[in-house]
C-alpha cells in the first residue's frame, strides 16, 4: 500500500475537533428523554458513623419526588431472592450503606424528582440518626494494633513476625533474586520513605448518567464512560439483570483518566429508573467527586536500595502501604519498583491499608506516578550522593536497548533534547530527569469497514474514544485504502449494535482496535481489489490482484495506468457484484513491549516563597510508531501535566479528626493552569512493537510517570533539599529550605 | 443447523410489537432538536396558473421567522454555479415552481420560523399573484390536439397513423409473438375499457423530516423512509452537496407502500435548515398528502382480447393511458397486462400523460392493481360469455407449476380454501376469483453479526424495516446459530455507520437482506465452531468442526455430548482467543421467482342502495418459504385490504374545472376500516426459490394486485352488472343496476 498524505504518521485534525470546538458535541448532560427525573444522593456527613436510623417519609411525601431507595427499600426488592443468589442480592444491597458509613460521602439513600432542586430538597429531609466513629485517614494509624477496624476482623492480619495490623485489605509479598546476595554486593545501601497522597483525575467533566427502563424491563444508558462495554457487565452484575437486556450508549466523554468504568452513577441511575419507572438523569457535582469518585490511592512507601561505588544497582526491598480507603486493590502496582533498570535482586512487600475515604481507582498508569516518584527521586539521592551524574547513573542501570523496547535511546533523546551534557543552571535553578515506563495490555476489538458508494469509507466499532483512536482509526483505515483520511467516517455503536471491544483504559485501545481496524480494512481492501481484477479481465488478459495498484482513489492496472476505475466505481459496482464492500477484523490480546517515558524539569525555586517555577520541559516518549503525532503529543502533554500537576500542587486533604475531605473542589483542590507549564519540548521515539498495529505501542498511561520525581530531582538540584512528600507547595518548600519539618505527610 | 422452536417458520412475536403498542417507538415527529425550527410552505391554490410575481417582504419581516427561500433566493445561491454545473443548478431550482404552477398544492415557497403557527402565518403573508390557465384533470382530455400544453412543445406526440396528441411525457409500444396469427387464431374477440383513479398509499404517519446542517456544512437528517441510502443519494442530487456529507438517520416508519423513497419533505427540510442556520422539522399534514403526495397513477387502458371457444387465449392489445401529472414515468407496468398467463402474441401501447396533478410515485405493486384490474375483469367477461367457470378458465390458460413457481397450485388453494366447486351464493351474493402476479427484484445488502459474551446475537445493517422484515431476519440469524429468537438483537444504522444496503420497496427487503444475513450469521457460526474445535482438542484428540453440533445454546462433540461448551463459554473465549464472534455477509442482485397470489371474495350487493359488502375472503399467496408466518400473513392481509379498498372506495377526486382536489383529507377520501373486511382466510404456499433466503420470496407486493378485479368479478356474479370504473361505490353499482351511467371515468 502506498503512503498517502493523510495515512499512518501524518499529521492531521482529530475527528472530534470540529464537533468539540463548535459545542455539537453531545455529551450525556446533554442528554433529555421524555418525562425525565433528576436524581439526587443522600449522603454521609461523616467519615466514620455507625447509621441508627433512616427516615425517608417526609422525602417520599414531598411533591414531585418519584422515587426514594433506601437500603431497605432495597432490601424489600431483593427479599425474594433465593439461598444460592445470596451473593448477588448481597452486591444490590451494598450500593446503599448498611449499619455504618465509612466514608465522608457515602451514599446512604437516592431521590428522583421533577427537578434536581426538588430532589436536592427531598434529600435534605431524609432523617438520618449517626452514632459518630472515629475516623481513620492515615495509613500508619490505621495499622495500629488499637486503631477500630473500619470493616470486619478479617482485617486484622498477623504477620510472620508476630506483628498485628489491623485495617488490612490485602497484601502483596514478592522476592525475585538472591537478595542476600545482592545486599553483600552493595558498596552503600539508601533507604528513604516517600508519601504520596491521593489525587483526583479531575477530568472536567464529572460523571454522569442517564437511565430509562422500558416496559419489559430492558435498560437503556447514556453514559460518560471509558467503556460501554464495561458498563453494561457492571450494571449486570449489579443488578442481576441479564446482559442482553441492557442497552449502553457512550456519549462523547470529557476526559477519563481511568475513572470511568462505572459504578459510581450508573447503577444508580438504573436503580432510580427501576424504581421510578421514569428516565432519571443523574449527575455529581464537583463536590460529589471529591467526596465519592475513585481517585488514585495514595501512598506510604519505604525504599531500600543497594549500590556500587560505580552507581550499579545490586539490590531493592521496599515497603508499600496503599491507602485503599474502603476498598481495596493497588498493591499490584508496588512491582513498578523496580522501574526499567536490570535489579539483580528486589524483595517487595505491600499492603493495602483501610482508611475512612473512598475507593480508589485507576488513574492514568494507576499506581505508576507513585512508585515511579519514590524509585527515582532515590535514585537522584544516590547519585548526588555518589556524585554521578543523574543520566549517566542511569545509563548505567539501563538494559541494552533492543527490538521493541528503546530503553536508551528515549533516555538519551530527552536529554539531548535539553543538552544535557551542557545545561546551564541560574541561581536556584536546577534540573531533574527521571524515567517512566508502561507496557500496555490489550483487550478483545473488532471493527467494521465498509466503502459507501462513492468509494468513502466507514468505519463501525465499539470503542471509546478518549485520546484521538478515532482519528488513529481513521488513519489506518486511509493508509490501508489509500484514500484520504477525510473519506473516512467513524461511528462508535452502542453496546447493542457494535461488536464487543474493550474499554479504552490501559493504554490498551490503539493497539488493540488498530489490528481490528487494520485487518478490517485490508479485508475491504482485498474485495475492491479482487472486483477490480475481474473487472479488468477480460478474453485477451486475466487479471489478478497481483497486477494491480491503488493510486489516487483509483485501483489500476500497474503495467498499464490507463487502465483505472476509481473507488467510487468499483464502490457501485460492488452492489451489483458480490454487495457491497465490507470487511470485518477482529483481535484478541497479544503481548506488546514497554513504552519507556524519560522527562527532564528545569525549575527555579523562589527561596523567600517557596515557589516553584517550571521553566523548561523535554519529554521523550517511545510510542513504538506515531499513527497519529498529533494525538500522541496531546498524550504525552496531558499526561506530563497530571503528573507535574501533582507533584507541585495535587493533594486530596482529610480533617485529621474528622477525616473529612478539606478541599473538596476546584478552588482549592488546585490542578495546573496553561501559566503553570511551560511550552513542552515532546520528541517522538518509533520503536515498533510487534503486535502493535504498524508497530504503535500504547501510550496513554506513561507520560504521567516520572513528573513527580522529576520535578523533585530538579529541585533538589536548584536548592539541595531533597522533598519527599509531594506536592512541592511553596510552603512545604519553604519550610524545607529553612529547615524546618516540611509537615505533614499523608496518604 | 437444528430447527429450533423460534427460527425459520416459526409463529414468533415481531422484533417492534412491543415498542409499538408501548408508545417507545420513536417516529421523526418525536424527533425534538436543540433551536430547532418548523417549516411551512406556501403551495399553489390553482391547479393551473402562471406566476406573474412572488412578494415575500412581508412573511421576512416577521419576527420568529429565520427563513425564507423563494425560486428567487434559490437563484440567488445557485448563481455562482459555472456552466458545466448548469444542469445541477436547474435541479436544484426545480425544487419550487417557477413561471407557473402546474397543480394544486404544488411547493412555491418555504418558510422556517419558531413555531408551526407562526411558519405557516408568514406564509400567508407571502403575496403571489397568479394568472389562471385552464386546468386539465383527465388523460383523454389532455391529449386532445387542442389541450393547453401542460409542460412544453416537447409533450406534443405525433404517431405513426399521424395522429397528433398534447401532453405527452412519454411512450412505450411492444409485440412479442405473431399477434396476426393470435387474431387468425382466435374465436372470439373482446375489447373492454377501464378507468382506474388515482389512489393514495395513505400511511398512516405522513411524510417528515427534520434536517440540521452542521456548522462545516454536513447534513444530518431524520426521516420516515422506506430507504435511508435513498434518501441519501436523493438529497446529494438535488442540493449537490457531497454523498459522504449527507447522514440519513431512518426512524421507525409508520407505513410507506412505495411512497417513502423521498424528494417530499426531506430536500425541503434540508434547504431551510441550510438557510436559517438551524435544525428544521417539517411535516405533511393529511392535507398536504393529498395535494402533494406521490399517489398511485390513474389510468385508462383499452384491452383486447382473442380467445378461442375453448377458452384458450390466443393473442392480446392494449392501449394503456397513464396519468401521470406533471411528473412521468409508469407505462412500462403496462407489461402486466399478460398476467400470469401464456399468451401466444401480445401488443402493448402505453402512453404517460401529463395532467395537472403531481407526479405520481410508487404505490405497492407500481401499477399491478391498475392493470390487473383490466386484464382479470375482462378473463371474467370472456369466463361468463363463454360460459366457462372463471377458476377453470384460469387454469386453462395459466403455465404448468415448475420448480419456483406454484401458478396452479396456488390458485387451487385458494380454490380449496372456499370449496370452490361447491361454493353456494344467496340472493344477491356473488363469487370473484383474481390472479395477481410479482416477481420481487433485489438489491444490494450487507449485514453484521456479532456475538455478545454472553452467546446472544447482535445483528447490525442498513435495512429500513416496513413489514416486519427485522423478525424474519432475527429468525434466520436464530436458525443458522441455533439460537432462540429472544437471543437475537437488530439494530439498524445509520448511513453513516451501516454498510450500504437497499430500500425496503419492490418487495425486495427480505430476498436481499435476508441472504446477506445468513451469510453473516453463517460466518459467525463458523468462528464459533471453530473456536470450539480447538477448545475441545487435545493431545488424544484433534477436533474439527464437522464434528461438531450445537444444541441448547452449546456447541458439543456429537461423538460425546458432555464434552459440551455454551455459546457464552465460548463467545467470551473468542475474546482471548481470536477476538470478538463477527460474521459479515454481503448479497448482490440475484434473480427471483414469480410470486402468485390468488385472491376470492363472496360479495352481497344491496340493490336498494347499491352497498357492496364483503362476506369472505380467501387468499393464497405463494410465498416461496415463509420465514415468519406472522408477517407474511399480515402482509397478505394489508396488501389485500388495500386492493379491497381501491375498488370499494378509494379515489382522488378533482374537479373538472379547476383542477382542484375535492377529497383531501380521509373524511372524504375513504379507505377501509375493520369493519369493511371480514376475517381473511389466508393460505401460505410454499414453493421455495433458488435463491431466496431459505427459498423466500418478495411476498410485499402481489398481495394488492387482484384486489379491485376479484371485487368486480364477484359483484358480476352476484348482480350480473359488469363495472369497470372502480371504485364501486354504492352509487355507482346503484346506477348500473338501474341501467344508467355508473358517471363518469376519471383517471
Amino acid at each position: 500500500m502506498a503512503a498517502v498524505a493523510s495515512g499512518v504518521g501524518q499529521r492531521v485534525p482529530r475527528t472530534d475537533s470540529a464537533d468539540k470546538v463548535t459545542g455539537r458535541a453531545l455529551y450525556s448532560a446533554d442528554v433529555f428523554r421524555p418525562g425525565m427525573l433528576h436524581g439526587a444522593v443522600l449522603r454521609s456527613p461523616h467519615a466514620h458513623a455507625r447509621i441508627i436510623s433512616v427516615d425517608a417519609s417526609r422525602a417520599v411525601a414531598l411533591p414531585g419526588v418519584h422515587a426514594v431507595v433506601t437500603r431497605d427499600s432495597l432490601a424489600a426488592d431483593v427479599a425474594l431472592i433465593v439461598e444460592e443468589e445470596a451473593h448477588a442480592a448481597r452486591r444490590v444491597l451494598d450500593l446503599l450503606a448498611a449499619e455504618k458509613v465509612r466514608y465522608e460521602g457515602e451514599k446512604i439513600a437516592l431521590v428522583a424528582a421533577e427537578t434536581r432542586e426538588l430532589a436536592e430538597q427531598a434529600v435534605a429531609l431524609i432523617e438520618v440518626v449517626y452514632e459518630p466513629l472515629p475516623a481513620l485517614i492515615d495509613v500508619a494509624a490505621a495499622m495500629l494494633p488499637g486503631a477500630p477496624l473500619i470493616h470486619d476482623e478479617q482485617t486484622v492480619a498477623t504477620l510472620d513476625d508476630g506483628q498485628v495490623l489491623h485495617n488490612i485489605a490485602g497484601q502483596m509479598h514478592r522476592t525475585n533474586g538472591d537478595l542476600a546476595a545482592g545486599w553483600a554486593a552493595a558498596d552503600r545501601v539508601f533507604e528513604d520513605t516517600y508519601t504520596i497522597p491521593r489525587a483526583h483525575q479531575t477530568y472536567l467533566e464529572p460523571q454522569v448518567a442517564v437511565a430509562e427502563v422500558d416496559p419489559q424491563g430492558r435498560v437503556t444508558v447514556w453514559t460518560s464512560t471509558q467503556g460501554h462495554f464495561a458498563i453494561q457487565s457492571n450494571i449486570s452484575k449489579s443488578l442481576r439483570l441479564p446482559l442482553g437486556d441492557i442497552n449502553v450508549i457512550g456519549m462523547t466523554i470529557g476526559g477519563g483518566f481511568g475513572g470511568k468504568f462505572g459504578g459510581v452513577v450508573d447503577t444508580y441511575a438504573v436503580l432510580l429508573a427501576q424504581a421510578s419507572g421514569r428516565p432519571v438523569k443523574l449527575v455529581y457535582s464537583r463536590h460529589d467527586e471529591f467526596l465519592d469518585g475513585r481517585p488514585a490511592p495514595g501512598l506510604r512507601i519505604t525504599i531500600k536500595t543497594g549500590v556500587t561505588h560505580d552507581g550499579r544497582i545490586t539490590a531493592r526491598e521496599c515497603w508499600a502501604y496503599w491507602d485503599v480507603g474502603v476498598g481495596s486493590g493497588a498493591s499490584w502496582a508496588t512491582g513498578r519498583i523496580k522501574g526499567v533498570y536490570d535489579i539483580p535482586a528486589i524483595a517487595l512487600h505491600a499492603f493495602e491499608v483501610h482508611t475512612n475515604k473512598p475507593a480508589p481507582g485507576a488513574y492514568r498508569a494507576p499506581g505508576a506516578p507513585q512508585v515511579t516518584f519514590a524509585s527515582e527521586a532515590q535514585l537522584d539521592s544516590i547519585a548526588a550522593a555518589l556524585g554521578i551524574d543523574p543520566v549517566e547513573l542511569r545509563l548505567r542501570n539501563l538494559p541494552d536497548d533492543k527490538p521493541q523496547v528503546a530503553f536508551r535511546r528515549t533516555l538519551l533523546a530527552a536529554a539531548e533534547q535539553v543538552d544535557w551534557a551542557h545545561r546551564t543552571a541560574g541561581p536556584d535553578e536546577g534540573w531533574g530527569v527521571a524515567i517512566g515506563e508502561w507496557t500496555n495490555g490489550a483487550g478483545p476489538a473488532a471493527a467494521v469497514v465498509s466503502l459507501a458508494p462513492d468509494g468513502g469509507a466507514q468505519l463501525f466499532y465499539g470503542l471509546m474514544d478518549l485520546t484521538g483512536t478515532d482519528t488513529a482509526c481513521a488513519q489506518i483505515v486511509a493508509e490501508v485504502l489509500d484514500l484520504p483520511y477525510e473519506r473516512v467516517r467513524v461511528t462508535r455503536g452502542d453496546t447493542d449494535s457494535a461488536p464487543y471491544g474493550t474499554g479504552s483504559g490501559g493504554s490498551v485501545a490503539l493497539f488493540s482496535f488498530g489490528n481490528a481496524v487494520r485487518d478490517a480494512a485490508q479485508a475491504a481492501r482485498e474485495q475492491l481489489l479482487e472486483l477490480a481484477a475481474a473487472h479488468f479481465s477480460d478474453q485477451a488478459q486475466a487479471v489478478t490482484v497481483a497486477d494491480l495498484e491503488t493510486v489516487d482513489q483509483q485501483v489500476r492496472l500497474r503495467a498499464n495506468p490507463d487502465k483505472a476505475a476509481s473507488f467510487a466505481e468499483l464502490a457501485t459496482l460492488a452492489l451489483r457484484q458480490g454487495g457491497p464492500v465490507v470487511g470485518e477484523g477482529r483481535f484478541s490480546p497479544k503481548p506488546s513491549a514497554p513504552t519507556i517515558s524519560a522527562q527532564i524539569a528545569k525549575v527555579h525555586v523562589d527561596r523567600g516563597t517557596g515557589q516553584v517555577t517550571l521553566l523548561e520541559f523535554a519529554h521523550a516518549l517511545d510510542v513504538g510508531r506515531a499513527i497519529s503525532p498529533v494525538s500522541c503529543e496531546g498524550q504525552m502533554e496531558g499526561g506530563a501535566v497530571q503528573g507535574l500537576g501533582w507533584g507541585l500542587m495535587e493533594e486530596m486533604l482529610y480533617d485529621p479528626q474528622t477525616g473529612r475531605n478539606l478541599n473538596p473542589d476546584l478552588l482549592d483542590y488546585r490542578v495546573p493552569t496553561s501559566l503553570d507549564v511551560p511550552p513542552q519540548q515532546t520528541v517522538l521515539v518509533e520503536e515498533p512493537t510487534t503486535h502493535g498495529p504498524f508497530g504503535a505501542k500504547g501510550i496513554g498511561e506513561p507520560p504521567i510517570a516520572p513528573g513527580i520525581a522529576a520535578l523533585s530531582n530538579a529541585i533538589a538540584a536548584a536548592v539541595g533539599v531533597r522533598l519527599e512528600h509531594p506536592p512541592f507547595t511553596p510552603e512545604r518548600v519553604w519550610r524545607a529550605l529553612q529547615g524546618l519539618d516540611p509537615g505533614p505527610a499523608r496518604t
